[in-house]
């Protein structure tokens, strides 16, 4: 491209930016998978109270920090999570170099089919299977492995990509925040280097701004090549009261909103909201038996008990996914 | 502003920055107080490769992450560490809080101003000291010690105040790397917690732009009111090997370019450039005894040894700081 040709190119490209970012201040429909109803229009109006200049509710654009859980918020998390699949494929792939599995649990059960009473180890056996999966290679081919594994998994009752398991209403706020100058990030209890290989193709997240659950890395020289090694040691465990503190470390700022599906997220929702200024909570219930699923206080799974109820006394936003989403997933 | 006003000073904001652009990849006199030299070109051919769209050597804006060492790269680091003296000054301040000091070092002979002495217990004495002064309040308590400290604090020599102890050339760099399309990160072996209450306005750099070391926090309910706790426990000290690792952790990807001044930022710039494609390595080589200070391979402080070696024998920029820089610090 000429020099010339190029700035024309980026003139245009800011007339675009610049009517686009007018428009979505503005117009209900930067939601349109969101059906009219409280919760889409607790979202627009929390946006255009802290855009609009001048007025004292007016957040810079630097201060507009969006934290989204992961699991069950951004893409769905039944009737297992992804990675837990994940982890289990890959324990199949790697049995053959492992003739000790097949006597040693959580192990032995896994390889014969029986999920249950593998897990029935509790954290113990997680911990092992997650060792035993994610560690002892370097972070150059852990992420290859997620790539190929993301890539060809399909969801066991839908049968779709993991990455077409996401909400289409939440790339759509993510998108909508982002075009009202907010940064987006993912808090998430699932592994940092799981979602890093693929959140800025599917959410528009870059890895910098992916925080989660951590093993511990190690810099070494392999064979003349400088590799970061990853360790069976838990690093960090993003969940809870340690969402909080996550993004403390990694942001440095407290977010003005928050998005999450569980208690697991309930701490991130109360750190946020207890800061100064306007500030915006948003849980996804799962009410959808018949196009997703519908689980909550008594789910194993991405369990919504306390925040429920203290989503009512706060008057947090609570997204009724049968009632408040046109669509579930992105048309194929 | 009405939505058209606001329109106009997008529209031409956004020329502003097309122009802009488009002069900086070209312009050498984005970086005024560079002399031309060595270390100029160097730093401009590698922005103008790595920019030109078509080329091979092109590397999309998403990927161009540049990282920074903060003390003795981007600030200056004698007669000892600004962060030394914060928590020296911390000290004296808590000291009558504490009766028990005057008779336990390190902090007897540091309440006699014999910093000699206190220092004599190594590492021990040290994480003693820092943990007496970092940890035991809350995060938004340490903040506020910390821009109180900073915009009171005057550098023992020169008597400036410790923000205006940057160095001009590398606020020039920032800018520079910036305007096309690098996201500029600090990766500090200093508190992490020390240095995002100024890093945006001094540098640029925001706080979730800041890698540093750490100690451990909680989340905690006090008195009605959600905190998160200092605790007297090292999280993560970021220096030599650990560089690539919190790089790894934080940023998720491999820095194109990379800035540092001493050995311990030697894994740092060998990570960045072991990656695929254009890279760049640069050292400031502290060689000015008279407008700042003279130090190198012997040096306590910032010692520069083994990556003097390693730059030599890998053709990485060594800047030579009386030789390319025209003023050390920005006028006042």
């Amino acid at each position: 491209m000429t020099p010339k040709r190029a700035l024309l190119t980026k003139l245009i490209f800011c007339f675009v930016l610049a009517y686009g970012g007018l428009a979505t201040a503005q117009a209900a429909d930067s939601l349109p998978s969101w059906n009219d109803g409280k919760a889409k229009q607790s979202i627009i109006e929390f946006v255009t109270q802290v855009t609009k200049e001048g007025s004292s509710d007016f957040v810079l654009p630097a201060e507009r920090i969006a934290t989204f859980d992961n699991d069950g918020t951004l893409w769905a998390e039944q009737p297992m999570y992804a990675q837990l699949i994940f982890a289990l494929d890959r324990v199949k792939a790697l049995a053959p170099q492992h003739p000790e599995w097949k006597d040693n649990e959580p192990f032995a059960s896994l390889l014969k089919g029986d999920v249950k009473a593998a897990l029935a180890g509790g954290e113990h056996a997680i911990l092992e299977i997650v060792m035993a999966t994610h560690a002892g290679m370097t972070t150059a081919e852990f992420e290859k492995i997620v790539q190929e594994w993301i890539a060809s998994a399909r969801h066991p009752t839908t049968k779709r990509p993991y990455t077409e398991m996401v909400y289409q209403p939440m790339l759509e706020l993510l998108a909508y925040l982002r075009a009202n100058g907010f940064k987006t990030f993912i808090v998430s209890g699932g592994g940092i280097e799981f979602m890093r290989p693929w959140t800025e193709k599917v959410y528009g997240i870059p890895p910098e701004q992916v925080i989660g659950s951590s093993i511990k890395t190690k810099f070494e020289m392999h064979d003349g090549k400088l590799v970061l090694v990853r360790l069976p040691e838990l690093n960090f465990f993003d969940d809870k009261e340690d969402k909080p503190v996550a993004i403390n470390q990694h942001i440095g700022r407290r977010p003005i909103a928050a998005f999450g599906n569980s208690d697991g997220d309930l701490q991130m929702l109360q750190w946020t909201t207890a800061g100064q200024g306007p500030r915006f909570a948003l849980y996804v219930h799962h009410t959808d038996a018949e196009r997703e699923w519908a689980y909550d206080r008594k789910s194993s799974i991405g369990r919504l008990d306390k925040g429920l109820d203290e989503a009512e006394k706060k008057g947090w936003t609570v997204v009724d996914m049968q009632q408040d989403w046109k669509v579930i997933y992105p048309s194929r």
